[in-house]
């Protein structure tokens, strides 16, 4: 054994606060989250369906041991029939597999200016999936729910301490949400067990919204009488002015579409470059609020309508393609996306207090030589 | 057609030129690097075998779409007979399974004063896999060695830029070191395909080496005459004292230990907080240089030998455990590794031009309340 003193790490900075805008640089509690979180690398768009390893993961506090440990689901509050199931007998019951994109609710956070402290996301937290699992209705007819219920409260094993709340990550679901057919608790992504990353054993996944409400590593399904007030409904996920302002809480995935940057990369400034001629530009598009009903292509500043595919479910991506005849020179590509109800990707940035939904155009810088 | 002119962004900053070192601030380049390349979260230290999506990733370039096009490795250079080789053919040779730790050689880099600007690594680009497929010296004696060749060159299908220098990604290995028994061409990764981002449909492993040397996606292998001076061997991943130094080629893995931080942490910064009362700190070490033959854990300044664990393998990471009893206050915990060469991990960092190797001991914050 041996006696060494080392020198404890001078700590000259004040810690930031998160969610505070900034115009500053870049913390080093911005990169640490960065490189724990990841999202999906842009070429990974030309998959239907996001290989294991490449769907974006935030993980708000710690990815919990659930593998090690005993694990049931636990089903009360306002309900005729309290439960606790086991997985095996989860699996038992009817299931169904349906392909979801999901998406975080802070993806473009980075690019605000100012920028609100927190997992500074540039544009690819994104990813799409088939989930397998039971319809969340099944087990709340199981149960029974009572007249008087208007929220279902779902509980995350994992445990941290955000704004200064000690707590198990945990969001709620009005009761219409809950009881669509297509809200499963999944315990099957793309065909295999959960990733522990991805909420082994059981998962809640909503289609349509942002992630932050497909609870991950689920121990707890509980139907109230008021609405929930827990810090991830109450206070994060809102829509605010200021810091003062109440805000609107943060729901639906807003319409978004993404390129696969043509050519090949610088690998630091990830510059793209490619030959003059014929290029197949492509991407996916999607939206929460409605199918999504355009993609136009912006070579330049000008405008072409890209080509849609049709999408494998109503909440998965579709793809997009433009062919485009490169020419010589530098060149600034865009796309920007529309949806059944109108919305538009807007070019400008869509800025809040905390830095949601950010679904402001992507823009790719490519050299054609 | 809609006809909008968009702006275009000012670029009012100048694109610093990757590799410098800097005092400043993080830059986005630095950014999105870390978006697209991912680590391991530290708590997926608790797992012998890292699961699928938390082993650290990092692409150079783009991860090539390797999935939808015809595939064979080319053996050629100088050998007796050179050959094509089909994956199936592939899969009929004998084959083996290692447990590895890959680690790359920047690890560590964000961390660096001044900081060179490339991949802003924190501490956990690692991973452990199990990995199958034709040792390389069956192969190489299958194609016939000539008596004057010094190195193989290995050529992935992933291309880019850097440096200024267009190429695919490529990297050799001295005839020594490729003829080693346990230097294997994998095309399974912890029992299934290699998944797109690990180099599907096969990639080269070298145990103990730092994980630039393990190319992905292989379409070529080089048997040479004179030393290899592409840009990944000649220029990239060297020990340089500044620019103009030539340096001297990094190689094996350098001695690392981690910790699990221990508690639970706050989601912004990271800080961790635990009750009083007994605690198990655990973590893992490697060395590519030499077995691990100890962890001593930090604690306040003062170093505890920690229990270590037989690694799976030579060159996969041992777990080391110390059981602490944490009083109230705030904790600086540490942990540190030494291997059979005699190597420690350094207290202070270990600054080079590249910002390459360095194992300077990690620190975790921790409050007991």
């Amino acid at each position: 054994m041996t006696k060494q003193i080392y020198r404890q790490r001078p700590s000259t900075r004040a810690v930031p606060q998160a969610g505070e805008p900034t115009s500053g640089p870049l913390t080093p509690e911005e990169l640490q989250l960065s490189a724990r979180n990841h999202s999906m690398p842009l070429e990974a768009l030309r998959y239907d369906v996001t290989p294991p390893g490449m769907h974006y993961i935030l993980t708000h506090f710690d990815i919990p041991d659930t593998g090690t440990r005993p694990w049931h689901l636990r089903i009360g509050g306002a309900v005729e029939r309290a439960m606790e199931l086991s997985l095996a007998a989860l699996k038992k019951d009817p299931a169904i597999t349906i392909p979801v994109t999901l998406e975080c609710a802070g993806n473009g956070r980075s690019l605000l200016k100012p920028r609100p402290l927190s997992q500074p996301w540039v544009l690819e937290a994104v990813g799409t999936a088939e989930w397998t699992g039971v319809p969340l209705a099944y087990l709340l007819a199981k149960a029974g729910v009572l007249d008087e219920a208007v929220e279902v409260v779902f509980t995350g094993a994992d445990e941290g301490i955000q704004g200064g709340v000690r707590q198990k990550y945990a969001r709620s679901l009005p009761i219409r949400e809950a009881l669509r057919p297509d809200v499963v608790l999944a315990y099957r992504m793309n065909g295999a067990d959960l990733p522990p990353q991805h909420g082994y054993p059981l998962r809640l996944v909503v289609p349509g919204w942002y992630g932050m409400t497909s609870v991950k590593w689920l121990e707890s399904i509980e139907v109230v009488t008021a609405p929930f007030t827990g810090f991830q409904q109450h206070l994060a996920y809102r829509y605010q002015d200021t810091a003062d302002d109440a805000g609107t809480p943060v729901s639906r995935i807003r319409i978004r579409s993404l390129m696969i940057p043509p050519g090949i990369p610088d690998f630091f400034t990830r510059r793209r470059s490619l030959p003059p001629g014929p290029v197949l530009l492509h991407g996916r598009a999607w939206s929460g609020e409605g199918a999504v009903t355009g993609v136009e292509v912006g070579i330049d500043g000008e405008w072409l309508p890209a080509q849609l595919e049709k999408p494998p479910g109503p909440f998965a991506w579709c793809k997009w393609t433009l062919p485009w005849v490169a020419d010589p020179g530098e060149h600034v590509l865009a796309c920007r996306g529309t949806d059944a109800t109108g919305a538009v990707q807007p070019l400008e940035q869509n800025w809040n207090y905390q830095g949601l939904s950010n679904n402001v155009v992507q823009h790719v810088n490519a050299i054609v030589e």
